[in-house]
């Protein structure tokens, strides 16, 4: 399936989402879900899901997409908020306000709470075609965003006076992806555990050129400010092994991904993908550096 | 069953969701998940939860347990985002400080948004006992908290200019009334929807009680200021109709409730349980007053 038909494939999904929490209801509301979620970021953890169900086969489509919108919601719902005054305080995301710059912190807080409730809806709404296959979507994304090891954790350490740095990395950023990856095969009704690994180092990857984007970019490139983590103190993997080294270590981190997944009828197909993935997270100077 | 044996199903059943989501993770951020739901206020939306399986033969009891907590979570989640500053910004709950007050900002808005997630945690692992049951109380929940009609559309009218009072009070207060009673009833597998009235008229009441509370209370009384409604210019039932009015509206709407529950098994007892129950909504002096 090409690039475009997945994108499709998203788009409709959170289309369909989307209509049906703002067909009714308090206007100023509605128009904050979808500033939350329109227009399309990169879009990378849906697509994850989708390569990850047409790799085992995609036997229902309908679930899948659900799927993949799902993760999606999650993640706009976690962007929301952590833009938010007692996080990062971010007016800019995607290029333009951030949700409650443009409408307000009570209509942020509860646009990132009620993308959370669509997220689960929407998993749930798959039971007509399977319901067994719902409820492991709703673990699966539960597990990815709540307590004690997805996104919320990851946030939460950030409150710690001596956090775990690899636990922190793994909830932040990770626990999303392994969702998103194990989304994928349980949607296509196969044993998601298997598949988390490749989610890990893929937001792993995702990480690194993340933080290379924030020495590298400008914001007019990547549509929110740059320079962030020194500016915060966070670590950034450039500070710690220079842009080569750190452009190094993202190809070794999808290579790695492409070998842990594991065997299904599309692995071949799904591996090549992966490594093409590389070149599309950095950014064309350090794709050089990496070369 | 006596109350004494639903409180303890209630907090049995809390007690294991929080226990799954505080094992490990952040200390601070499992403290304000524990400081969100213990020590117990009335548990009055669980309790309708569990009365109503009752009445519908409770046949899979690890289900309504599970509904039953579910709700009570989303109903913790809700008080602590409405807390905050930019919304209610109050530094008292249940008699002492609320989450915000005590854990700050970050954590407070991340314990909420965790909670919802356990919420639907809790409802997808009822799926082991039966997974059609678990999809239709996941998708009953996330309507009962979720847009166009649920708790966070019925905080979001408060950001409108020209609110829509009838839609506000329903989705803020009465949907989750509702969605408890609906919960109840799908736990124990029946057909949820004609349950939602029950929670509706009970919603409408427990909102007149509220507004006498906030009335005629002490902060000692209650735990949380009062006069709240006259200060943040808030409709209130007893400015509108007095205290002799409002009294006798909330009797009235008790029961409408009662001659609301649908047949079942237990109609006649969960029938007078909930006439019952108005004498539990009210304090002391109003109470005399609806005689």
């Amino acid at each position: 399936m090409s690039v475009e038909d997945l994108s499709q494939r998203i788009e409709n999904a959170l289309n369909k989402a989307l209509a049906r929490a703002t067909v009714s209801g308090p206007p100023l509301l509605a128009g904050a879900f979808t500033h939350s979620v329109f227009p399309a970021g990169q879009r990378i953890r849906p697509r994850l899901t989708l390569s990850v169900a047409l790799a085992c086969g995609d036997d229902k489509p309908m679930i899948s997409a659900a799927a993949a919108a799902a993760i999606e919601l999650l993640h706009c719902a976690s962007l929301v908020h952590d833009d938010m005054p007692c996080f990062d305080n971010a007016a800019m995301r995607r290029g333009r306000s951030s949700v409650h710059a443009a409408y307000g912190e009570a209509l942020a807080l509860l646009a990132g709470d009620g993308l959370i409730v669509l997220a689960f809806e929407t998993a749930a709404l798959t039971a007509v075609a399977d319901p067994l296959r719902a409820a492991s979507l709703s673990m699966i994304i539960a597990r990815a965003v709540g307590m004690p090891n997805g996104i919320v954790a990851g946030q939460g350490w950030e409150s710690e006076t001596a956090p775990d740095l690899v636990l922190y990395q793994r909830a932040k950023t990770g626990s999303l992806f392994a969702g998103a990856a194990m989304a994928g095969a349980a949607a296509a009704g196969h044993v998601a555990d298997p598949w988390g690994m490749l989610g890990y180092r893929l937001g792993e990857a995702y990480q690194v050129a993340d933080d290379i984007r924030d020495v590298m970019c400008s914001e007019k490139d990547i549509g929110k400010p740059v320079g962030q983590d020194e500016a915060l103190g966070r670590p950034n993997t450039v500070h710690e092994l220079g842009v080569r080294g750190a452009a190094r270590k993202l190809v070794e981190l999808v290579e790695d991904a492409a070998e842990s997944v594991p065997d299904c009828i599309g692995a071949i197909a799904l591996k090549a993908q992966i490594r093409a993935q590389a070149s599309r997270f950095l950014p064309k100077e350090a794709a050089q550096h990496a070369a």
